[in-house]
């Protein structure tokens, strides 16, 4: 799994089209270990069947570009825009969400062949108005979605195999790049406890350059800051377990509402994926049953949970303008998708600022909420962002899931409060 | 889709040996047609995926049969109880029915493996214990629920296809065995009017004889009947659109409380599978979609229907004695799974009691509940009929997706009063 | 609470006047003493608000008498049909069953001044017309489903106090009628041991006389039933806390799947109303708590225990024909509503047959379906029973909330399975 | 229903005991239209019986100030926590939000003896220890927690009496403070089109006084702001009649995707309280059904109502901090509780800003969220305002149902998006 980060590039046809092949190409390599019947179910309500991932995607190549802007485009199945579209009401009548795992067809077959489709057409599309600045704009926002779906497929894939009794593996752990822990002599956790201080004042924040960003990293504008300090790295699994162990689920003072109303109907006992086996706490991977190991970032914790944590920890989450404000200087690198890890990686014991791109993706405390001045794309795909702003907290900074030339300091990802099937994890703030 | 019919003979080894591999070969012929994501998905919490009624007949034999009865064997996969066990708490833990469609895993491979590997056990108990008649009881039993397994997986494959967009075809027509009614030139459907009267008294009815029967039909015993009449054939889909069109679904005078609220929040207007295209009604078959032909049987209603039809036709709903005692005399034969149409015939215009059995099973106004003296199989597998001996009602004579010779005059087959997805008509009363 | 106990009476006008009013008054005594707020309150779905029960049984003498046969009759208020239809959809729009106590108005003097409006008219309509025995046996329907809610006033009184925090007391104990057992010294159980034995043949049940009498309870007609025994008396406390104490409701193999189901999802330990405390058992009566008396019938369980609990003691629920058959040579009498005691007495140890009438009603296993020839009341009212036909059980002999002179050996009370908040209990069969 | 509006006075005990007695007294005043069956109903999940809020502000002065600070204080009854404690599992089991009218019990008068008993208390106490600081502070958060229940109750009171058939009043139109518009000559609806435009910036928002403010108006602290415009009205009926007539609630592109799944399950097509009787718009108010007015603000509009309308509108909701800068320099006057009219006045047509102040609640497009620095009460109570922060929007400036005297410019009211019984509108920004 190598894709060459081009962020930096100039966007020519040739970029562009190197750019889709290298993405299209990725999706198909993300689903390479699946078997067909892996490719079907929805393990919940919130996940996509792989198989609804990747013709969605082909869909949303052919609903928003071909169909306007290729002349003589035959749509490949009348159809798909039922069966894919996942809630542009305006666009048409669609399945809901949650019947997306009720279809058998397309087989993945054929759901293949759609892709093959669009790719030839998204082609010829490419070679002949590539330098359209327009269009230009507008196949890159495809593409970009279809890197979120990447990330969404891990995620989901993730969830398809950890809820199923004979514990399927997705991918054996590459003994080069992953350090499993055994249970015996695993080292103790120490506290992240560095802090970064920063000063107050008028800052600047959101996307303002010429690349591709999404709509909602737009305009940059000035907020102003107080003073604040960062926790050098993200909570750890060991950090995390002395909440558990101290009786943090069990104590509703340091819960929100709706997340202690949450944790007592679900019976919540730890992160997503964590169970205790003989006394000792495992956490299930996409490469298999692992004890859980104090020094890497907690994942698989909902916002209640990072919220609950930091209120325990006399601490709090950081705001979205905190976050970018540190990250905006640092090199967009870390433990990406590209790593093959698919696992965040044990904290360092830096004292500079660390991890915070890549790993885990980073709970804030700030709503997704636009922008002053907000604008969306125009037509149906100007639902993009702005239908969800409603509801969600942001998240910053990517995980090990997320494609590594996806990610920004300005990104602003968003997700339900309860939501936790994402790598998702957090650093304090005070 | 040959069965040869064998109920009449002795039951030797040689003879449990035959019908144990045509069963067992019976349920994988009917998922030839199938792709490997049709067995994967579950449609609505009632349906199985093929997959999971392949695996859950085959630790049927497992379970029951070979892990108390063939010494040294070795179960195929521990986890496989927990998968493939419907409702047996008292055989331990298991996912619960509405989940089966979440389980990507065993793959249909891996399961057709299971079968395999059980079929070689069976086949080893058969020839070396077939001759004890405990067991070969035991096996009868269990090859009589594969059966009834068959008819289920010909049931949920018509759901898991009906309610796809792109409406894939089972099977297609047979154009020797079918005819399919031209939406231009359909029949006029003549009343099903013909009625033949029996008289009141003392009848025996249930299961009295020497064969296999389930243990719901037994004992046998008396029952005394008032005289009553029965219409000769089921109620035709022209009969049935002549109550759908005099607004029958809109009326609650013809209904039941717990039916009115259901077809009222389900906003129910036809026979499941009907739909109404430019002012024409057309049903969803095996075969796709054709128009309705009013001579056939009306299919998929539920109770509810049914007996909300006989009350607007001032009839009412045999029973199930007066239904047994019309059909004792009668041989059991008809419009079967063996045919190869999967689907009602049109009424032939007799005068005769016809389609008794075989073409849909008719609901009775019974009640599934014990008979007299009913006693249920020692152990856990006694739970067989009387864990269901509450809120359903008595369907008798078979249809078009039943195994000929699994079928009996004194068959109880039954479902819930809101079930319609079974291919399920009615036979009025009087 | 005194009530002339007259059904051997003919139906004078008189007749018809003296039981309209002590009916009538008999309802306004039961809910004397409550407090206002008690008449409005619905505790659960099933449960009706106290003034809903005085206002429906207004609103049948206002829809089903007088509007339609007292000359010049103005409807008290146009929107009580609204509020007090139950579910007659084929008189008129209705709230639904679970909005009831969603109703602060009408208030309670309101719903007097309704009862006083209608017992004017009524009283003028039967002194006009009480010789026309069409209207005669209209009247006397109507009384007795005003009987019906008595029963269910008292069981919705009882939950309303049963839930509330501040367990609020109906009615105190009178010390010349009720014994109260001490936690101290009570008696140990003796298990209702004696048995009666039934010969098997042809019988006549259902109502067959001139007197008023449910639809569901006609005609009478034949048959046929196989030898059986009737245990003399109910199952007790002490026997029932027996197959708790056998751990029967943690055992699937007693419990039909929907009971299974049930009590696993609302975690039941007991019957409603126990509760244990310090290690011992207490049950809330109307006349507040005390601790469970061994010797008296087991009240308040659900046909899902009443069969549970047969199947773990190795017998069955008895036929609803079997009661009856049994219950038909005895005089109608027994612990009811009229002793004031509205609690199960405890069983005398007789050899005979005991109980049957009075204290608990007995579950049967017999479904509520119609006797062969059954035929509804003409028009809406026709609904009656028939609607509820379905998914229910019959009830046999009357409990300790049931007015005497209601009761009849042919008396068929129906509820589904899950029910208990009435006064429930069950007798044996074999 | 007159209360001095006192904000401006200094704390003395005295100027505390006035504030106790009047705030107390306007909450039973608020009650005393009501019949006692008024008191008891929990007409949705979200409404409180009016019983419930007298009942929970009592046992708030109980639970927070008498138990813990006044010396030998017996509480009133021990189950009086577990009926009246709202959330607080830190201080011991309650009963569920959506039980509190299953509760017959305590009656109102009993409720109105436990409120005697406790101002008999707090009077006590701030006599002796009224001069402590500490003490004061805690007081006046109970006050103003009563304040909030004062408009709750009258929220809950219209939504008890609206859904009742019935159509009770609660108060009758006041002529001379009233204008009732006929629906024959209702002016036409000019547009709320003035803007008023305002500079980006350093500001300074928060509550940064010496008097009460709850804890999450504080701290005071800085926010950059864009330039900006506000309305100068809010948005009115008349105008919010254009949208809805441009069919505005069936085009999913103005909606949140949350909202436009809402409204399509709920099928809402009007604001709260709106019906079209032949052809007319009509709303049901505390004083009954009149025709819609105009001119008046819209009211009883959820978040996704507002939002979906801005957007229509090409406008969008202003952030609160832009309301907050706008309305600091205004004094805080309108049309609050106080007036008696208890619903939106029709717009006055300046050109200044106007109304922002009373009338309507404000939805603003900013989540409640804490600000920078932002620190609970010290205990239990310290729940009081962060366990809300999430997935609630901020409303601002009070309405006709507010005490006025409760009003600040910094005040920060949150409710779900989805609540619209409160009386919610909202007004434009750019």
């Amino acid at each position: 799994m190598t894709v060459s980060t081009s962020a930096s590039q100039p966007v020519t046809t040739q970029f562009l089209s190197d750019r889709y092949e290298q993405v299209r190409q990725l999706s198909e390599q993300i689903c390479q270990p699946l078997a067909t019947e892996d490719y079907v179910v929805q393990s919940m309500p919130e996940v996509g069947p792989p198989k609804w991932h990747l013709g969605h995607t082909s869909w949303y190549f052919e609903n928003f570009l071909l169909v306007p802007h290729l002349p003589g485009y035959d749509v490949f199945h009348p159809k798909f825009a039922y069966l894919f579209n996942p809630h542009y009401d305006s666009v048409g009548e669609h399945i809901l969400a949650f019947q997306r795992g009720l279809m058998s067809r397309p087989t993945v077959d054929e759901v293949y062949g759609y892709r093959a489709y669009i790719d030839e057409a998204v082609r010829s599309l490419i070679i002949e108005q590539g330098d359209d600045p327009n269009l230009r704009d507008l196949i890159l926002l495809l593409i970009n979605h279809e890197q979120q779906h990447q990330e969404m497929l891990l995620a989901d894939i993730k969830h398809i195999f950890a809820i199923n009794p004979l514990r399927p593996i997705y991918k054996s752990i590459d003994k080069s790049t992953a350090t499993i822990p055994s249970p015996e002599n695993s080292t103790t956790s120490t506290r992240t406890g560095k802090w970064l201080e920063y000063p107050g004042g008028k800052y600047t924040i959101g996307y303002g350059g010429e690349k591709f960003a999404f709509d909602n990293e737009k305009p940059s504008h000035c907020v102003h800051l107080q003073d604040y300090s960062l926790a050098c790295a993200p909570v750890t699994n060991g950090e995390y377990l002395a909440f558990i162990e101290a009786g943090g689920y069990h104590q509703p003072e340091h819960w929100l509402l709706e997340g202690w109303m949450l944790i007592r109907a679900e019976q919540w006992q730890a992160p997503l994926y964590w169970e205790k086996i003989d006394g000792r706490w495992w956490v299930t991977t996409l490469s298999g049953l692992r004890p859980v190991d104090e020094n890497e970032p907690v994942c698989h914790v909902s916002f209640f949970e990072a919220d609950a944590y930091a209120r325990w920890a006399l601490k709090r989450l950081p705001t979205e303008a905190e976050w970018e404000i540190a990250g905006a200087p640092l090199a967009v690198e870390g433990n990406f998708l590209e790593s093959g890890r698919l696992h965040p990686t044990p904290a360092s014991g830096t004292t500079e600022l660390t991890q915070l791109f890549g790993d885990v993706w980073e709970w804030t405390q700030s709503a997704h909420l636009p922008y002053p001045g907000f604008k969306t794309y125009p037509g149906a795909i100007g639902e993009y962002s702005r239908k969800f702003m409603c509801n969600s907290k942001v998240l910053r900074g990517g995980s090990c899931a997320t494609p590594m030339d996806h990610m920004r300091s300005t990104y602003r990802y968003y997700f339900p409060p309860n939501a936790r099937w994402l790598f998702s994890g957090f650093r304090l703030a005070d």
